[in-house]
């Protein structure tokens, strides 16, 4: 079984509460040397036998329409997973 | 500026209605070509200068304590973001 990561993260200029949340936990664990948070999403989509670039297409388009939204956030990956 | 990667996804023996819900819905934009959908989340984590081992470590830290619950799901990596 074949798996393709598609990673989406909210574009620059937006607004990120999710992130910048974190961001405002972090020193409460003691870790106060980070300067930003951004928070996105990753996706795992799974096909029969080995990845082709027919998945990766169809990915591509999945990722752009489904999987996230053009006005407030980037695709920024499409790969296929390498395994162990 | 550098920044850090974390990816986090359900673990596998875990319900992931997210996912089942992107799974059920991409045969409605003409994809029928996948199996399974998993759905995590991807972080970026931005820090001073370029990325360090000490940034590594603190980023491992605050994925496996803050960005993650170990109960349900897991941390599937943690590197430096490659930049164009």
């Amino acid at each position: 079984m074949g798996r393709i990561v598609v990673e989406v993260m909210p574009k620059p200029e937006i607004l990120d509460p999710q992130g910048k949340a974190v961001m405002g936990s972090l020193p409460r664990i003691g870790l106060t040397g980070f300067t930003g948070v951004r928070q996105g999403r990753r996706f795992e989509l799974a096909v029969e036998g080995p990845v082709t670039q027919e998945h990766l297409d169809d990915a591509e388009r999945a990722a752009s329409t489904l999987l996230s939204n053009p006005i407030i956030e980037d695709v920024v990956s499409v790969h296929p997973l390498q395994e162990d």
